[in-house]
């Protein structure tokens, strides 16, 4: 069903980049989707083996264990928290609610995903620029009946805003959905969750992922972090089995694995480090200093066909960032991944850079 | 979060009955989710063991291998065909399609998902009742905008309408959202499924789960069959990659399996015929006629002591009818199990029954 010439409008399609490289996905070297490459933990492909022998059952719609394992991470009574299959089908509910605004802000550049989820309830969204500083200045005035989406650390700038910045847009907003996917990767002590003001403000709902830190996209997982009462009213829209059982075992087993956890702070501070130093270093290139598993980079040179000469001569793929209307064809954004790869995009984007260069 | 004092909503909360019966989930020999016991098969376990190294990439949300096997299966072009996050994640957006017409006609009793997904979207529901005789005659004749939400085979009371009655509805509704989660289960030359119909009717949706028949429900797989602009609909609403990869190969792999389906077919007749047969036996029952994996009961005494009553003494779990209003204590529903399964459900609920009629 994917052509060659329907480019994905999640932009990280690698059946997509397999056909255009003439190759299959999984030889891409894929720097388009922000995922761990240090996962999956064994201890989720352990639980997840161990699950195996209860796929005929039906899982408990209330999901226990996991909301408990959940529950603790945070520091919060069980019902504060809803697991979902991906953070992605919880953000389908966030947007229903937020259409019950009588208008929703939505900072832009944003993951291409909320429009979606807006759109799909009739929400009246309202554009916020972000560009090129980042900043939500302007945002701690707004009309009653205001909803606001969010997310932080900010995909796909990788800005983290503080806990103070966010607390302020509390009181100006009727309802925030803070999407903090990528909150995991900072450094523990570096870390802006709002998650344990959430008893302090019904108006505050996160948004959380499972399957970026630990490297399970494929399984599905994410959680919402809110007042009971308005989970207990997602609970009542969505179908009761939405997480598979598989995913609410993995998702226990990598909250207690504190070992690859402190592996992946480890790894990531210093790759990030060296990307961004060497990113700068090439010429037409400015990567944004951001606090996530991934880069964005501003070209002179056109992303999109930047991202074909590196699927044709090197494999790599990298995400242009064309369905965010802001940012068009003079950004791209890259995950970061292990030093070999990272050097490897690096020399790639060197030659490719070179190559254009000579051409003008 | 189970309380034994709290009755699942859904009926088939195992936590919950382990509680009663004073032992661990897997120690209840369960009736009352009715999933074929035979599975899940081999290749199945064998599809996702090799999809585990998958995992930390995200699904094509295209799902194109699954939505070809699935096109394949049902002979019609893979753009009629949405995969879904279990049969009950589909039903959420085709109940979001029927809540858009001025009234929805739900025949009673009816899976209480379907007032779930109804109620999310404030549809108005007429509920027409079925019993005694599981008779649509009255169906025929609908003002204009009324959609109708029906299952074939009907659950809970096994019953099958022709292909024929059903046609004749697709000319008096505006929508008709067809529920064959249990098609599967007649042998093929007996089922009566609306899928080749649906190139001929705009407003036909049927739903089909792959979690009955192959024993997956903890994995998650369903499809919508319907025109391709309703399913592009449902995809914008939808979180773009809500079924998990998992589930994805497995079910790839278990439309080919010709061999488990024949021995589900081979198992099933004899041993719904034989439970009919001692239900039918056993004083004060009378288990209605039904082409499904399950089969419903009437009884003269009160099914929620008689539940209680075999999950004490016996460790075994038959679903109460009690979240079916027009059922209410006085039917139960029992899943079609392994031939010696069937024979202790028979003998145990002999001995309730010789108890209860003791004491009167």
């Amino acid at each position: 069903m994917s052509k060659i010439s329907s480019r994905p409008e999640h932009g990280g399609n690698l059946n997509w980049a397999a056909a255009i490289a003439g190759c299959s996905p999984e030889d891409i070297l894929d720097f388009s989707a922000s995922i761990n490459p240090l996962g999956p933990p064994q201890s989720a492909i352990a639980a997840i083996q161990e699950s195996l022998t209860s796929l005929s059952r039906y899982p408990d719609p209330q999901y226990p264990q996991l909301r408990s394992a959940l529950a603790r991470w945070h520091d919060l009574p069980p019902d504060w928290i809803l697991p979902g299959n991906g953070s992605a089908e919880l953000l389908t509910w966030a947007c229903q609610d937020l259409a019950e605004q009588a208008r929703v802000i939505l900072p832009v550049p944003a993951f291409g995903d909320y429009q979606r989820g807006l759109q799909a309830f009739s929400a009246r969204v309202y554009p916020y620029p972000l560009m090129p500083d980042v900043s939500l200045e302007g945002l701690w005035l707004s009309p009653p009946q205001t909803g606001l989406l969010l997310n932080n650390p900010h995909n796909p700038t990788g800005h983290l805003w503080t806990i103070q910045q966010n607390l302020s847009l509390l009181d100006s907003f009727d309802l925030v959905v803070l999407d903090e996917a990528f909150m995991d990767f900072p450094v523990p002590s570096e870390q802006q969750s709002l998650a344990s003001y959430v008893q302090d403000y019904p108006n505050l709902v996160i948004l959380r992922s499972l399957t970026k830190f630990y490297s399970l996209p494929g399984l599905r997982l994410g959680y919402a972090i809110a007042h009971p009462e308005r989970l207990k009213r997602w609970q009542k829209r969505r179908d009761p089995w939405c997480v598979n059982a598989l995913a609410a075992a993995a998702g226990e087993a990598v909250l207690s694995d504190r070992e690859f956890q402190q592996q992946t702070w480890d790894w990531l501070g210093n790759a990030r480090d060296f990307l961004f130093r060497n990113l700068a270093a090439l010429p037409g290139l400015a990567p944004l200093p951001g606090v996530a598993n991934f880069l964005l980079v501003k070209s002179q040179y056109s992303c999109s066909q930047l991202q074909l000469k590196l699927l044709n001569s090197n494999k790599i793929f990298i995400r242009d960032c064309l369905s965010f209307p802001e940012l068009g064809d003079l950004y791209f954004r890259i995950a970061i991944r292990s030093p070999e790869d990272n050097q490897r995009l690096i020399g790639a984007l060197s030659s490719a850079i070179g190559e254009l260069n000579s051409k003008e």
